[in-house]
Parts: structure tokens; C-alpha cells; sequence
């Protein structure tokens, strides 16, 4: 029996660069929480979740419950949080981050803890987590170069950090921070954050990568941030195979539907299908061709391989989606990446524009842009309490309680709103 | 490291009553296969498995690929079986038992090592397998009383053994069997099998059922022995709530999709819905409301579970198949059954139907109808050698090499042809 003895919840902050999307851009903040489960034969095992405030409530309002049970007890660690969690008023429309809707608090809440117990059993058993989700197929995970428009600074912050990765608002802006990238990580694959400017010069972005990168398999994101219309116009120009697959071009999987219904170009989605509640009716419209996972809120790293069988089954592409985060969600990530057969496209990940880290040793390296797993005992990483309790004071100070892209830009532009499809 | 050093491949044979169904009669002797791993680190595990020479063979050409592989890369393992295993020719429409057709063969051969495997893990971190699976969300797992019709004894055998069930041929023989049957197992829910006597026959032993025991859900399952007409014609019969479930009255997902969609009694199968492969057929024609899960040919432990999440996800309902079986696959299910809260039917099981064992302390025992978990480590069962040399030795003399249902009924009526729809 491995009973936890205690849970510390910890809400950090860490910088961020002021990344351009369709909703706005990214305040100087980022919020995470990092999960550290202690059990009462002395093994431990951490996790990473959302920074929001109500994220915290939520794991915070889960503590009391949860000591006493079993960290191999992981359907009863998932019942308790079912049976105590407070749902949010699913017509108050509150989400946490882009895509991450209220309905999903209980695989959230969950996978939060059930990385952290998976560490734990990691630890206990001796064995790396990937060896508890049944074995990796793969040594290494690839990653995409995630490439965002951006700001050379944010404007409306007093701290005086500046990233190193400077202004992209360009193609040739665009080209330039993709071979940054690509040579300080070795990507193989790359992923434009869109949405941001008009089709055609995100487009034109993307064929200058194609010259400047021709064997880089491309993706595009513009996060619903497109028309039916606008859409449909577009798609003549991907016939080339410019595209591995387009994501989220359009807001529902209604329109989603619409638009496979008349290209042979993989649809990709984070944000019409984010739960196995999604899924029957994104199936019966034939809305998306490529899901991308998110161990975060479908619910833990079984979760991801139950919604793995379920692609294989269906034919579907399987991909990962990735917001702000640590190292501890890197590898919760690479560890379930590597057991999944059909996860066969990189994975996409927001770490290279993160400075910042929780765990010993600084930021994780890659490998010719994959991350290594290791025979490490659990996740493989430990905590660094001094970088933690740095990052804790920096969500003390920092001000921001919930992540809102559109507000921080309306303060360069009054006149933002924010809303979907912008084109 | 918990690397295997040997694999043992047992084929046996033990008593199996002269039980009664669509295709013709169970021979005189069941067959099963034990499998053995030991690992280098002085442990091992136990799985069952089908005991047709096909399945034995295959069993067999596997072991020197597995030596040398951990037992807890089971990914990996199943890798490996799907890159060496021969499989049967498509056309050839070679079964090895009813609805367990070649296209199942490595999930079918998977799973016989996934379960050693997971014994195995079990043993070697002192958890039960539950424990392995995510944990368990129910103490015991409720089984149904599986009647058949049946005859007193074998005419074809020169074995003297005789079961103790007695003859069951019409309803009143039935109610007696059930009668007999529920106060030694104590099981809350019946399962007639039937497509054996003229469905109104069958029907009648469905009533009288229902006035012996009013509170018992019922089920009927004439594996596929009815016309879509003559189920469509007996659908009136049973709309006072008689049935549970009705379990494959008919035999394609085309023609299950047919009676689904006149009727609201849930229609189940073990027989249309045998794989991942024939999931999204089936959902597309609404052709089942209840998937009966079977490890044995689902590929596994963790593959029922993940069954169990495309169940969830479309609100399709889950139980569970049975073969002849022994004490093993029993704990191998009832291991799976308590990790899956959507399991929620009694599950089907022919044991009550065998005497003899392979493990320590011989037949498990039932309470109130149903398997009480244990926390003994792995399955919690151990092989009784001598017992298993005895059933090996049975294999060796009983001269049945793959399961035939309609030869052995041949035997009885020259001009059986085991052809269905029979009615």
C-alpha cells in the first residue's frame, strides 16, 4: 500500500514572450501549478496542471479527499474527484484556456493528479512511467518547431526581461525565428501559430518555409480563426502538398465537417474535440482526420491511450497539442507519446519559449528535435525547491489569476475583441 | 529488469458437459492452453488461453521471440507478435471457436501473454492485477447464471464421466437447472442459451423463468439462429421488460442494425462486434446497444478497457463473453471487470459447467453470484501441477485437436449441417 500522506499545490509563474494568436496575444505571465503527491512509505511523485484560479480551487478543494487513498488506486482517485468536484455552470461560458471548456473539470482535474500518482508508482516500482502505460514503442518523441507571430517585447509590463527570440510579424520574421529554432532543437517538423494576420500573408509565411525548410512537414493553426468562406478560398493553395495537415482553420466541428466535406487535406483539431464526449458526433460529420491529444484535459495518460485505440480504430490521425508549460509536462507527454503506436506525427510543444524551469538540471534537452526517454524511475525528473519556490513568488507578484489573451491586447488595441472567426 | 527466461505452452482437456446450441453440441472434452512465463528474477505469471492447434501453434512460434523481452513492455510485445505471427489466409474462413475468426489472431495471441504478463507484474511489485490496471471500483464482480439446454450425457464418448446437471430440454428443465444453478452460485442474473429448439420454445423457458425467478434480469442469446423476420415476428413477446438484453438473435451488424432499429430492447453481441475493426461499422448502423467483451479476443486486459472508453463515449453498453474456461481466464476477467465502471452487467461464464481445475484449491469460489477480489498479488491463483499434468495428459488421449460443435452433432443427426439463421 503506498497511501498519500500529503498533496502541496503550488501555483508558479513564469515568462512569457508576448506570442501573437487570433484571441490576442500572451500577457507577460504564464501560470501553471505544480502537484507533488507524498506518500507514507516516503516515495513522492509530481505533476503539472493548469494556473488559473479556478484550476487551484479546484485541485486545492480535492486535497482533504484524496489522503488516505492508494496512488495505484488511480478509477478511485478518478470517482472521488467525480463525486466532490463542483462543476462550473456549463452557461457561464468561463474556460481556462483557448479550447479547454468547463465540461472537461473532471478528466482535468484528474490527470493532474494521476501524472503525479504514476510518478509516484514510477518511483515505487522502480520502473520508468512509460513502463506502467504498458512499454514505449519508440526511444525518443519527436517535437514540431512551434513558430508564433510576435512582439519584439511586451509593452505594457514593468519587468524589464526581454526573450531572446525577437520580433516576428513577417514571412521572412516567420523564417528567420524557424531557423533559430530549428538549430538550437533540431525540429523536424514545424507548426505556425496563425490566425494573427490576414490568410494570405500567413500563407505566404508558409511557402517561405517550404523553400527555406523543404523537407520540414508543415502544419498551420489558426485556431478557428477562419470562415467557412475564407476557408474553402484558401484551400486551392495547400494542393501541393504544402500541408501534413491544417488545424482548426474553422471553429466547430460543424464547419470543420464543411470543410473536409471538400478537401482531401487532413484536418487537424485541439479545440472542436477535446474530450471522448466529442467524439461520436466529430466521427458522424467527418469533422476531423488528425486529433491532437492533451493529456491535460482528456484525462491522464491512460486517457490518451484509450483515445488512441479509439484513432486506430477509426482511422483517425493522432497528434499532440501543448500549451505554456514545464518540464514536468514534457515528459508526462514524451512518456505517453512513446507507448502510442499511432502517434506517429510530432508532437507540438510550447517549451522553447520557456526560459524558465521547476525541475533539477534546468530545462530538458533535445535530441535533433525529440526528447530521449530515459530508464530514469518514474517521470524521470525531480524537483528543484529552490527554482519552485522562486517561480511561487513570482505568481505571488505577478499579479494575473486567469490567462486572458484578449484583455492584454486591448490594451495595445481598445477596440479588440477578441472574437472568432476574425477572417 | 524482469526479463522472461522461459515460456511454457500447456494444452488441455477437460470434462465438458454435452451442452447444447445453434451450431450442434459440446463435445466430450474442452480444450484450453496454460502459458507459463518465468522471468530471470525468479518469477512468473499465468495465462489461458484457446486450445485449438491453431492457436497452440501459434502460441508455440512465438516463445523463442519473447525470450529475452520484459515482461512489462507489453507494447513492445505485442509489436513483436504482430511482426511474426503468420496469420490465417482471409478466405479461408477458418474459426477457432464461434465468433473467433482469424482476423482476431493477434489480439487473440496478445492477450494470452498480456495476462501472464501482467500476473507476472503483479507478483513482481506485490499488487494485484487490478492494481496494474488503474485499480478496482468494485469488490466483486457479479457473474449470470449461463443455462443451456442440454442432454443427460455424451452417447459418443467411451468416457464413463457423467455432469451432474442432469438432462435440460425443455422449459421446465430449464427452470430446474437455473433453480440448481443459482442455489450453488448464487448468481442474480440469467443468460439462456438458445437458436436450439424452435424460438417458441425457447421463449416459453424465457417465461417460466420469469414467474421462478421475478427479480432475475433475463437474456437470450441464440447466437445469430434467427431470421431477421422471425425475430422481428417474436420482438412483441418480449416487451413487458422480459429481457435485459436480447443477445445475438441474428447474425451480421447489417441485419442486428435491421431488428435495432424496430425495436427498443438492447441487442448484444459476441458476435458481429469482435474486434476494434468492426466498432465503427457497427456504431454507423446502430447495430448493437451492448458489446460483450472478451480478453481473450479483444487483445487483452488493458484492450477491454479501452473497449470500455468507446462504450462510455457512445453510450453503448458493456458485459462480457465466456468460453470454457478454467480458474485463470475466470480471475483474468474478473481482474478487467473490476477496473471498468462501466461494466455493468453481470458477466457471462461457463464455469459452473467444469469440475476439474489447474490451480491450488481447485474451483474458485462463488458469493451471492459473484468473484471476490482479492489483494494477493497478480491474479492470486496458482498452478496446481498435478492437476495440470492430469488435464495435459487428458489433452494427450482425447483425440480432439480444435473445438466442432457440428461434427459432434452430426454424430446425433447425420443430416446436421449447423447452418445459420436456423429459424
Amino acid at each position: 500500500m503506498s497511501i498519500i500522506e500529503s498533496i502541496e499545490i503550488t501555483p508558479i509563474a513564469f515568462r512569457d514572450p508576448p506570442l501573437l494568436n487570433v484571441y490576442g496575444i500572451h500577457e507577460a505571465w504564464a501560470l501553471r501549478t505544480i502537484i507533488e503527491i507524498k506518500t507514507v512509505d516516503g516515495h513522492y511523485g509530481l505533476g503539472e496542471s493548469y494556473g488559473d484560479e479556478q484550476t487551484i480551487g479546484q485541485l486545492r478543494a480535492m486535497v482533504e479527499h484524496l489522503i488516505g487513498m492508494d496512488v495505484f488506486c488511480l478509477n478511485e482517485i478518478k470517482q472521488k474527484i467525480a463525486s466532490v468536484i463542483t462543476l462550473p455552470d456549463p452557461n457561464s461560458g468561463l474556460e481556462i484556456a483557448p479550447g479547454t471548456l468547463g465540461v472537461t473539470t473532471v478528466p482535468r482535474i484528474f490527470s493532474a493528479f494521476e501524472v503525479a500518482c504514476l510518478d509516484a508508482m514510477g518511483k515505487i516500482t522502480q520502473r520508468p512511467v512509460y513502463e506502467l502505460l504498458g512499454g514505449k514503442v519508440r526511444d525518443e518523441v519527436p517535437y514540431s518547431a512551434y513558430l508564433f507571430y510576435k512582439y519584439e517585447s511586451h509593452k505594457f509590463t514593468d519587468d524589464p526581461w526581454v526573450d531572446k527570440w525577437g520580433a516576428a510579424l513577417t514571412p521572412e520574421g516567420i523564417v528567420a525565428q524557424a531557423k533559430s529554432m530549428i538549430e538550437e532543437y533540431g525540429f523536424k517538423s514545424i507548426k505556425l501559430k496563425a490566425g494573427v494576420f490576414e490568410p494570405q500573408q500567413e500563407i505566404d509565411a508558409l511557402k517561405a518555409l517550404r523553400q527555406a525548410f523543404p523537407e520540414h512537414p508543415l502544419r498551420i493553426d489558426p485556431n478557428g480563426g477562419w470562415s467557412v468562406e475564407t476557408t474553402k478560398a484558401l484551400l486551392s493553395q495547400f494542393d501541393d502538398g504544402l500541408l501534413q495537415y491544417l488545424e482548426d482553420p474553422v471553429p466547430s466541428k460543424k464547419s470543420m465537417g464543411e470543410i473536409s466535406a471538400v478537401t482531401d487535406i487532413p484536418l487537424a483539431t485541439n479545440m472542436c474535440v477535446i474530450g471522448f464526449f466529442d467524439v461520436p458526433e466529430a466521427i458522424k460529420l467527418d469533422a476531423v482526420q488528425v486529433i491532437l491529444s492533451d493529456h491535460h484535459y482528456w484525462g491522464g495518460l491512460k486517457a490518451t491511450q484509450e483515445l488512441a485505440q479509439i484513432c486506430k480504430s477509426w482511422d483517425i490521425g493522432l497528434s499532440m497539442h501543448s500549451n505554456s508549460h514545464m518540464g514536468i509536462s514534457l515528459m508526462a507527454m514524451t512518456h505517453a507519446a512513446s507507448t502510442i503506436e499511432n502517434l506517429s506525427y510530432a508532437c507540438d510543444t510550447h517549451y522553447p519559449w520557456q526560459e524558465e524551469e521547476v525541475i533539477k538540471g534546468g530545462k530538458i534537452k533535445f535530441k535533433d528535435g525529440a526528447v530521449v526517454l530515459s530508464d530514469k524511475p518514474g517521470l524521470g525528473v525531480e524537483l528543484d525547491r529552490v527554482a519552485l519556490a522562486k517561480l511561487a513568488e513570482n505568481y505571488q507578484n505577478c499579479g494575473i489569476r486567469s490567462r486572458n489573451d484578449v484583455a492584454e491586447m486591448q490594451k495595445y488595441d481598445p477596440s479588440w475583441t477578441g472574437t472568432v472567426p476574425r477572417f
